[in-house]
């Protein structure tokens, strides 16, 4: 079985080696990040593992088996700058020790390939695209838009991988890795409040939910503040307002459904001028296409309700949209299993953020994704935490899950 | 009598000279405003008066009559960037015609002293510090202040100010023109809607509304946009849009209070993430200082009412205030007598943009302004205009207004 105190003290290691006081700065490309990725390299010499870095820069570490057929058990190691010490590498190193465990148990071969993947710029903090190694790998991802990526400096996404020995024009040969893989296992930190709220450590991931990303703007006249009486202003503002407003009541009537407006700017935005012209983001989530579908639609009315109101114009375009990713129902009942022969109790969540996960299953892969309950529900910044034991149960339950998953997947293998 | 159709030649002159597809280019210490400003001194040539700058720049064109008591009459020739063809320079120019035409009925000299003053850098569009050749002459600009504002390109206030050959440190000597001075008289454009709106060419300007001008900054919780659920989230937009709603019933319940929220930003502003602080600009007007202290107060409360709700905590922060200033009651009453006789019908109206007579007035020198009406309440960009027929108008009523008010200096001389 594996040993969760070894994740622990791998993960204060990292920190130690990455983190600043202000948080992790493992962000994708950069130094530390390549010094984490190196520091990892080093965890792996004991194993009889082999490990290659793929055309995307994904890192992949097989440990061969009786039968090709692999599982894969994938995170991320880059953070958001000024990160927590858990988000992304904490599924590495759960994954490791299970690895380490199962290499054991089976004298260095298991009944089947046990594989695990440290996938590249999961976060996409320096030039906005997130998923980056995992849609190489599911060929999800736009080659003219990776190519035209720069960051705040304007550095090309190209030129920075060209440094890390990576060639933009050829990171979807990293679907090459596909081969042979049965199934995907993937142990986040909840991110959320949900299971802290409920009082249980560990929850089974049913699916991530689909996103609706729009800009919405709305254009109405700027004013003298000080000459324009009330009743003739058109204020972009005022309209932009109400729909920051009303798309609560929208989320509200679905269990499960979220919806932000992250962003507003005004236009001129001086205190002395009526907003002529007010720019807005608009991220709405759920788990059900069609509920997704009716919320957009709601909001759209509503926006346009408002910029009548307020004699302006509003505008909608699309940023991206993602449809909604259920996770495989025989890999959410053995996730199931592992939790309570674990921790007694279960939840059944939905992922609000993406994760890499989503991208393996989009392509048919059999996915299951394990939650572990997230303090004060924090994340992407240095606040973010976990209880220890809480995480030595994840390690366990992950543990649980693989050796589950390897019968099933040997199950399945044709005779 | 006053020849309005060489007022109405000079605006064109000066458009052609100083604007551009944009619209008019005359920012304070520019080059095309000095341009503007020598032209205006090529005007001057014909004319039996002495002129000179004072320390902070205004110039001052006097045409000496037989009491050394003066009538002020006063505007700017400066405008914001892409600015339009009226806005402070109908003021000089109307003013020039004034000068002349009482200069050739009194055979060069009045009964009293006629002054003209261009003020220096009315609009403050480069280093956000508006009247500032009128506070200089009135005392209350703050030395300390104007030593340190720069401008976007980080050029200081101090710099520029040398280059025209003004010291900074010397502003206030510009007091002293304050000598004599029996009254100041002043027209400009409406800027606003309202006497378009009832068909009226001129108004009396009663005052200029008082300014509360705060920063109001909310403090919530960033959040993940994907794991929060709804019910607990401290969003900072949220409890923003509804204090950007509320301030206009608040204005309304008077008929001439106006109340802009003209700056809101979002931190930290990104689609993926709940609004964690939220800054916004409040700028409250109205002519009774009472009112504009309920305003205020309502305001407050509401959103220390709405943070609550929201579960967030508001900070409030005074960027500036100045109070309501009356003008000269027995000026109003000359003004609007100036006004019937020249257009049959006349207005009563506050100023809600602050004016250069406002700095005047605070002093105590009796003061009135005339507006002539906008069309479509648009001013400070190059759609500003103003029908001919009624610029001819208040030429004429302003040179009546000038007649008037030297009969009542002359009146209110100590024997």
């Amino acid at each position: 079985m594996a040993n969760p105190k070894v994740v622990l003290q791998h993960l204060d290691e990292l920190r130690a080696l990455t983190a600043d006081e202000q948080g992790a700065q493992r962000i994708a490309w950069s130094p530390v990040w390549l010094k984490a990725r190196a520091w990892f390299e080093e965890k792996l010499r004991a194993l009889p593992v082999e490990h290659h870095y793929d055309a995307a820069g994904n890192h992949w570490i097989t440990l061969a088996g009786e039968s090709e057929k692999a599982l894969v058990i994938g995170s991320h190691l880059d953070s958001v700058p000024n990160g927590g010490w858990l988000d992304g590498c904490l599924g590495i190193l759960a994954g490791l020790e299970v690895l380490t465990s199962l290499a054991k148990e089976h004298s260095g071969s298991p009944p089947c390939t046990v594989r695990l993947v440290d996938w590249t710029d999961e976060e996409g903090a320096r030039f906005g695209r997130s998923l980056f190694g995992s849609s190489a790998f599911a060929g999800s991802h736009t080659i003219e838009a990776d190519r035209v990526r720069t960051d705040r400096e304007g550095t090309t996404l190209e030129a920075v991988l060209q440094n890390c020995g990576i060639d933009v024009n050829k990171i979807g040969e990293a679907g090459r890795e596909q081969q042979n893989i049965a199934a995907y296992l993937e142990l986040h930190i909840e991110q959320g409040p949900i299971l802290e709220k409920v009082g249980k450590p560990l929850a089974v991931v049913q699916g991530t939910k689909g996103v609706e990303r729009w800009a919405v703007t709305f254009h109405g006249q700027e004013a003298h503040s000080g000459s324009t009486p009330m009743e003739v202003r058109r204020d972009a503002l005022a309209a932009a307002a109400k729909l920051a407003l009303e798309i609560r009541p929208i989320a509200r009537k679905h269990p499960q459904s979220v919806a932000t407006m992250g962003s507003l700017k005004t236009f001129p935005g001086i205190v002395t001028a009526v907003v002529g012209r007010c720019e807005t983001t608009l991220d709405m989530r759920d788990l059900d296409a069609s509920v997704l579908a009716g919320m957009l639609h709601e909001a759209r009315e509503a926006s346009e309700r408002f910029a009548k109101e307020e004699r302006c114009s509003v505008e909608w375009s699309k940023i991206w949209s993602i449809e909604p990713i259920p996770f495989h129902p025989e890999l959410i009942k053995l996730c199931e299993q592992a939790i309570i022969e674990t921790a007694g109790v279960s939840e059944l969540l939905p992922s609000g953020p993406l994760h890499d996960a989503a991208e393996v299953a989009r392509i048919g892969i059999p996915t299951v994704m394990m939650f572990v309950q997230s303090l004060n529900g924090l994340s992407h910044n240095c606040s973010e935490d976990t209880r220890r034991e809480h995480i030595e149960q994840a390690v366990l339950a992950l543990n649980r899950l693989a050796e589950k998953t390897i019968r099933w997947i040997l199950q399945h293998e044709p005779a």
